[in-house]
């Protein structure tokens, strides 16, 4: 890895693009003064913007695209017509090697669906999946697949389980992360065929992995496990539901404070813990969540968030440059598939199933 | 209905029975003066703790059982030898005429496999559903189903919204009561084919409902549509992740405050509001999960509630008997029955099809 990290941005991506990503390639070069940008977007835009910050054009390099994914642009039609939008062409500045990694807040479908054609999945991974760094009681879980992958087979999830563990490990440092799939239960017989199945091969085959079995939804709050792992499609719900769910409890908070005058005193007193709890639930600090098992870091941040955020999910993806994540994870397939080739895993690996 | 109401108790269910049951209907009794109760389970357990609660005796008729289902029964079993268990007997009083609802903190799967066997399903419901109030920015919103059908097709996520409409109009008082499909994204294209033709009919179908498509898990807590329509899977996971959430906030919110002594002098304070939002939050508030689509009401308390959780629980009893939910639902699928007979309706309401 050189001295210095460049990311690229998809600067036309999000709700509030090309502003916030400028001005999150601002707030993210403070806290890593080696990192360098190259942006992908409207030069006219985005060239005044990046002036207006300070320290920023130094590090920074404009590439002028015309074109955009919209929020509606399905994956096909991106992979069709995409090859001249901002998205596209800050995924193939990772493969041409001119960045390190990249960063979208664009259309979560189409940048899979794109990353997955530029960069290749890694050898051994069938399916990509999206992972992301949750808040627990005890500190932090990965959870995932967070809505690439809508249906699932058990051999899906297997490969979840050893990519989400290769994740905490290499992100928080973990020596044996604990992994456990969620259900609607703990016991064995609860949930799905799939389920049942992926637990079967989790629990029999050689994975030398720490699997706990079944967890169930509020599992993920508590930090039972450091790995949380679920298909596409249920685990896109119970993020997006803790969230709504979070920002439902500190609204109340901030209403019912509003509405009391003795409330507002107290206030004045509490802050500094009341700002403690704000910054440890907030969204923005868990923005940014990473494509598992491509040859490259790509990161998703929210479509809705601010510079703040934006900056957060920039940090995700020079973390991951830095820890060489990739590489942990092509060099744990390709254990478990030499495992397979001497025959020393369960049969569900392997296999090529459909759920 | 009689001027009383009568709610037979499962006095043996849940982690902490007999004594947060008998509690519970102590708690219940004071809130609804007109309330009897027949607990069904260990007499020589049971009766000194009835004796305990002022008022309670006179009110309160105590049958013995010698047999308990535990967590870990499973409904097969429950159903094939499970007829001597409190459980069972107290569905059994339902049915008997001798009480009007029945309230368990026991085992779901044994509950809704027994309830469904003793009482039946309402006439044009395939699928009974378990559903309950959560809370939303903006009040309260029905969430269903919560565990009873891992697996759904099209009709049965159809029949869910009939009920959860009829539902929410019953217990809330709305004339016209929004309805959504939780996916992971609002888009025609999103989501699962079972997704897909579900709110094709519900859109086509005439079903006189204010269908608005697709929501997201954090349409749930902003309160998007007032019932939310979902697989067992999904929404036992949505529901327990929100659950996890709320306690993961209030918890950090309890040690920063300990944590700090300005921060408790500033409690004094803000405590009333404080109280408040604990109160609006509060999980007990929302316990008591209705099992929707049987002749007859039936009620599933959380395990692990304390007596107010399980008051709370018999309140929703108590209040479902009063308004005679079952005879509206009864009425809404007779409707649709002859509407489809008449031709009305688009197909997929009425066929059968294998999710």
């Amino acid at each position: 890895m050189s001295a210095t990290t460049t990311i690229s941005l998809d600067a036309m991506g999000g709700d509030h693009a090309p502003l916030i990503i400028v001005k999150g390639a601002a707030l993210a070069r403070v806290r890593y003064p080696t990192a360098r940008f190259v942006l992908f977007g409207d030069e006219a835009k985005i060239a005044p913007l990046v002036k207006a910050e300070k320290g920023l054009e130094s590090v920074t390099t404009i590439r002028h695209t015309t074109e955009v994914i919209t929020g509606d642009t399905k994956p096909s039609q991106a992979l069709r017509s995409g090859r001249q939008t901002s998205m596209w062409k800050a995924i193939e500045a990772v493969k041409a090697g001119e960045a390190d990694g990249v960063v979208s807040a664009g259309n979560t479908g189409a940048l899979m669906a794109m990353a997955k054609l530029i960069m290749r999945p890694l050898k051994g991974v069938d399916r990509p999946a999206i992972v992301s760094l949750v808040p627990t009681k005890v500190g932090e879980s990965a959870l995932l697949d967070l809505g690439a992958n809508t249906q699932c087979d058990a051999r899906n999830l297997v490969e979840f389980a050893i990519m989400g563990e290769c994740f905490v490990r290499a992100l928080l440092g973990l020596e044996r992360p604990s992994v456990g799939l969620l259900n609607i239960g703990s016991e064995d017989l609860k949930g799905t065929d799939v389920l049942r199945e992926a637990s079967q091969v989790l629990r029999t085959a050689h994975l030398d992995m720490e699997f706990k079995g079944f967890v169930e939804g509020d599992d993920i709050t508590k930090g039972t496990v450091d790995v949380v792992v679920t298909d596409g499609f249920t685990g896109n719900i119970a993020l997006k539901t803790a969230e709504g769910t979070a920002k439902l409890y500190s609204e109340f908070l901030r209403n019912a404070i509003k509405s009391s005058i003795l409330a507002k005193i107290g206030m004045l007193f509490a802050m500094p813990v009341l700002k403690q709890v704000m910054a440890r639930t907030d969204p923005r600090r868990y923005n940014g969540a990473l494509f598992l098992g491509l040859n490259g870091v790509v990161v998703k941040s929210h479509g809705s968030t601010d510079a703040v955020g934006f900056a957060n999910a920039i940090g995700v993806a020079i973390d991951m440059v830095a820890r060489d994540l990739n590489s942990h994870i092509g060099e744990e397939m390709n254990r478990i598939a030499a495992e397979q080739a001497a025959g020393g895993l369960a049969p569900g690996v392997a296999e090529d199933k459909v759920g």
